[in-house]
């Protein structure tokens, strides 16, 4: 069965590259759901990824995020480029439901091969929803798309995680005013590399982008995740203070000015997105499989009812969880020594 | 140096227990920085734990949570119980700035000893969320407080998970139309043991509430996290209805049946919860920590270089992730032969 699915997987990666949508729609369910056949397909198309820049777009919800990209989409598709959209939808336990106008306007590059767009369900655990999306656009990636905008709304720290995770984050906000919305801001900003103020027809737009640059201090380098890539030789990104652009998504205004914007962070940052970015990327997607592995070992025939008992001992607080962690990770050392 | 952390964790842990709450607010910092301190804390306080009642309390943002909050706090004292709050305040990179009206109304409890307010700042990365909250948890629990709330906002998956893995969980809503709001809702509810329609003095309030219950299927069992417990054995609580109810936090009108609710879920819900969400929850906690000790393997001297080279060579695919993966875990099961 697995030889099977390692047959599919090639056949699908090899129909996706050779630009069919409909393997490729596939491809992304398998990496979605984190199936066998996502597994080689991605093996597979790895080395041919690294080439798309990623661009997260998050904020907090109305701000209009889908509307942003629905007008970058239309800007990039006039140039000609092809484009991948994923968009994040925190549906299970959150719905998107506020999207829904948008992916009609959206439906409109329905005949149009050089558009993608994928609404990602971000089911399963939390921790492997970065992990998800940064395959998923890999394999975009691999595709052939160059430019892969990847939306989140920014009202959880996993949906924001995965937005901050693109080579350059754009954090979107609408003009508004109160202590709350201020608070909020200063949060997201953290992982802004581009801020852009929509519905800039609004009255205070200018004025909120005059506040934003006031409050923006230099970004500092990001905690990445616990198995982290070698930051400790200098290449770190220099600290930079983030762009304020201001945009009328609604009517297209300030987009193509936005589009250049992504551009120029495109070619200025490339060293620093290497470093950087990709490296926390990196560093996220394995400790992702790593945390699989560690658990496949667990759930296997040999250890599975060990696994169970110790579960339920701590459940019944008869051991503390460092001492099960250990018990366990002994046992998978055990069992991999005896597989050797 | 750990000699001394586990030193200082003993009298900590020890003061704790006392009722000595600086020492009890010192140890909640320790367990949200995963300090050494922490852990050889918690080993010592975890056996002590299990006996309080967990209730997470989330929904969307304007709900009321926290005056709910505040609400129920008043009626737990009123009854002479002892109670906790654990405000998870998703502050980086969102900040919780609403909660700002309901942080100086708890604060008329700052000269009660009896009731301890907490706020997680929920930095870190988003996986840990959910154990470093049901650590927090387990402190309080173990330094005597019956009745521990979480509250998070729901509108984040981290955020929700945290909340979910309560005892009980209650998921708040305003009284409100429109589809994007019922899509929001069918989300949430999914996580419900106890729905609350707050703002019960608003049109459409009773309405709200009757839709509710018409729109709730029983509850299924949730999907755990990956080092699942075994639930293979029959024990899985059988699904329920939860019960909705209305309320108006703001004047105290049916917090009292929401607290006897509260207290009836957890008489009734004993077994089902030791089979259930205790297991869910011990199971994240030992995969957390499994995970962060996999990743100090990996960070270790003599391993750190090898690791920071692989992620290098998966940042500039070179290498694919699940590839890079087996390399690192043979990598730390070596590591931990060479020791043994």
């Amino acid at each position: 069965m697995a030889a099977d699915a390692t047959t599919r997987a090639h056949a699908l990666a090899d129909a996706a590259i050779a630009g069919d949508r409909l393997a490729l729609a596939r491809l992304l369910t398998a990496v979605e759901n984190r199936t066998p056949v996502a597994e080689a397909a991605l093996r597979q198309l790895y080395p041919l990824a690294g080439r798309a820049h990623l661009v997260g777009i998050t904020g907090p919800p109305g701000a209009g995020k889908s509307t942003l990209v629905a007008a970058l989409l239309a800007e990039v598709r006039a140039a000609g480029r092809p484009v991948a959209v994923v968009a994040v939808d925190p549906s299970s336990p959150i719905t998107g439901g506020a999207l829904l106008g948008d992916r009609v306007r959206m439906q409109s590059y329905a005949g149009d091969g050089d558009v993608f767009i994928r609404s990602m369900a971000s089911r399963g655990h939390a921790g492997g929803l970065a992990a998800t999306t940064t395959a998923a656009a890999a394999v975009l990636d691999a595709a052939g798309f160059d430019l892969v905008f990847i939306e989140t709304v920014g009202t959880g720290q996993s949906e924001v995680e995965v937005a901050a995770a693109a080579d350059t984050t754009v954090v979107l906000e609408a003009p508004e005013m109160g202590d709350e919305v201020q608070a909020i801001k200063a949060g997201l900003l953290e992982v802004a590399d581009l801020v852009v103020v929509n519905k800039g027809d609004k009255p205070g737009a200018q004025r909120t982008a005059a506040q934003l640059r006031a409050m923006l201090v230099p970004s500092v380098a990001r905690g990445g995740p616990a198995v982290a890539g070698n930051d400790s030789n200098g290449e770190r990104p220099t600290p930079k203070r983030p762009d304020v652009l201001v945009t009328t998504a609604s009517t297209g205004a300030g987009v193509p000015e936005l589009l250049a914007a992504l551009d120029r962070h495109r070619a200025v940052g490339r060293a620093a997105i290497t470093s950087g970015a990709r490296r926390t990327r990196a560093a996220a997607q394995v400790q992702s499989i790593l945390a699989d592995r560690l658990a496949g070992r667990l759930r296997a025939p040999g250890l599975a009812a060990r696994t169970a008992q110790v579960i339920d001992d701590v459940a019944a607080h008869r051991l503390d969880p460092f001492a099960a962690a250990d018990l366990l990770l002994d046992a998978a050392l055990g069992a991999t020594s005896d597989e050797a």
